[in-house]
């Protein structure tokens, strides 16, 4: 999967001239509106229904990113919690387009929901590690990228998921496997509607043509013949950003076609750059974003930066509060404070003027170095023998 | 690689109304004029010259099939003959699509010249069953993809390659080890050039865009690690029909940009069909042409109703003579009688009107049931362990 990029330009953008945004795979720019976002992607909102239904059927209380509208768009979550209802198994697919040696908070969204998920389901997990999309779109060797797979590996794994329920795979190495979904896909794919749903053109190299069925082979169960045999039958759900969902409708269309089930998805909303809640976070942008190898000195530098819904001064600030729409620290403060009613309190201080900027901006700084150290003491205990376990093709408990 | 099949309309096609003809790997159509062909293709004729060159290099006189132009064309095989003196080494590649259980003799002849560059160079080969091209292009399933992998595999092992030197892959279970290649290969290769070398469009399949990259792989040392490890500096040299060069163009543009070696060729011309000798014989079209499995009587039909030279009677054929240009089971026996001087004896009589087609058939017919018998016993000693033991990926000697 991945989220920085330029090239090419999507049809995305053309079809919305109306919002100025553009949300595809490799590009998010523009002012986001995550309502007519759903609307153009035909996806459907997560409503308070469905959140009552989910806390009803896992008995446990719907994650803060559920509640707190991050987790904002799904496609067929009802019907995978149809089957939990009935006793049957589902299994989780996410994965990452390792580009560089250091993830941001950002990139740990989607895992952390995704084992909290798995917690909720006891379900298994697969994690695709695109190593061979970021050797084709950006100018990094085949050996960088196998070396990121197994970095950003450690971070995955640091964030908890559990060995005996959890496979992650770079595609270098285990494409081989899926090779015969990956054939069966790209047979009901054209150059058109690759074009159509990508926007690529006659002038990109013809792997990103194909690539799309190798983040689609994925959401099909028989291609983890170690875990689940040749069934088909198990159906998949996918949260991820909703970025990725083009990658998903194409391998919803193509499901039927081929007698598989259609994927499920929950999709997130972005996590926001530093300089503006309507700028995504990028790794290719060090100054855009908080990593988890950052030091306490530079995360506070880097927050006492980040775009600011506070008054120029303390007096105006006092006198006419915070826009907490736009304030950045705020909004990373929804994604990773979660004693709801902290949250609330310092909302309302914050935006009725009786917490200044800097104060806010302490309690992310102390919050997020604390996040870190704890990262860090988690990812030193991932040694290379762990990555080698989890990349290793096994059954899975199920 | 492949031999049948239609569409896509080629740019051959397009730049070659002079001659009427349209060959790639798909298509072959047309009066081929093999000499217009190499000017087409920019390839080399393969001369007197050469030819010495060959023998004093092997020590060993060419194999029939180069002193009777049926090998006709190369790309740098001056190159490999340099390498041979040097003492280095070097190794072969050729390949078949199964697109069916039983294969017809215009199948043996790039396996059989093949053979003859193995036993003459004692060098390694590869061969590659491009059992996902049989799947892309063709409405069979990938379960007979592999089964006829399997079939074809007999046969061809059954020509009498050496198990210590030659390695046959399915691309269905190979294609993983080849992966990094294949992305290399890829990222170089944009969806334009694509189109341009072999006429792809946008309602083509995305899996048909990037496959031939798939083709390309094995032209690269390092594509087979367990006979090569991470050498590539071992060139190779690719034996194959001339309808199959579009790939090797494509490779051979791209080797420069990766540090490879660009592959060597030898093109063979087209086996004809019973039809006539400007159609090429296709296993999709049974009557066009003589199976390995046909009996003696289905052979006879066969040859009995080939397009002949001869005169419509007897007498009109003593007086007269053949045309040998145009006589299919002539143009089989300068294929598969490997005496000279038999076989120009044949063509005097029968030119001069000494011989009748009757007669010229009938050494034919015999001459291909003999064939067909011995290829049929060797054939049935070929267990599935040894066709295992030929597609498993191991050391060879070199």
């Amino acid at each position: 999967m991945s989220e920085e990029n330029k090239e090419p330009v999507s049809v995305e953008q053309a079809q919305d001239v109306a919002d100025q945004s553009v949300v595809n795979p490799w590009e998010v720019t523009g002012i986001v509106d995550y309502g007519k976002l759903i609307e153009r992607f035909g996806s459907t909102p997560i409503d308070d229904a469905l959140i009552a239904r989910f806390e009803k059927v896992t008995g446990k209380p719907a994650h803060i990113w559920i509640r707190r509208g991050l987790f904002f768009s799904h496609r067929d979550l009802n019907e995978v919690l149809d089957k939990v209802e009935q006793g049957k198994p589902f299994y989780l697919y996410t994965g990452r387009g390792p580009s560089s040696d250091a993830l941001h908070f950002g990139h740990l969204v989607p895992f952390v929901f995704t084992k909290y998920l798995q917690d909720a389901f006891n379900v298994p997990l697969v994690i695709q590690m695109t190593d061979d999309e970021k050797f084709l779109w950006k100018n990094i060797t085949l050996e960088d990228c196998a070396r990121y797979t197994r970095e950003n590996a450690k971070d995955i794994i640091a964030i908890g998921f559990d060995i005996n329920k959890t496979f992650i795979f770079s595609n270098l190495e285990y494409v081989g496997t899926m090779y015969p979904n990956i054939l069966r896909i790209q047979k009901c794919v054209t150059g058109n509607q690759v074009s159509g749903i990508f926007g690529f053109g006659g002038s990109d190299n013809i792997g990103k043509h194909s690539f799309p069925a190798i983040q689609a082979a994925p959401s099909f169960s028989n291609s983890f013949p170690h875990i689940f045999g040749d069934r088909v039958d198990i159906p998949c759900l996918i949260p991820c950003a909703i970025d990725q969902d083009p990658y998903f409708r194409m391998t919803r269309d193509v499901a039927p076609r081929l007698g598989y089930l259609k994927p499920a998805l929950v999709h997130s909303k972005f996590f926001p750059a530093l300089q503006g809640y309507q700028t995504k976070m990028s790794a290719s942008s060090t100054d855009s974003a908080v990593f988890l190898t950052d030091t306490r000195e530079q995360i506070k530098t880097k927050i006492n930066q980040a775009f600011s819904g506070g008054r120029d001064t303390a007096e105006l600030q006092r006198q006419f509060g915070a826009n907490l729409e736009v304030d950045v620290p705020y909004r990373y403060l929804t994604f990773f404070l979660e004693d709801d009613e902290k949250l609330k309190d310092i909302g309302d201080k914050y935006a009725s003027g009786k917490m200044l900027t800097g104060e806010v901006k302490k309690i992310l700084i102390d919050l997020l170095v604390d996040m870190v150290q704890r990262h860090q003491e988690a990812r030193a205990a991932v040694t290379e023998d762990i990555v080698t376990a989890f990349l290793t093709p096994r059954k899975l408990a199920f």
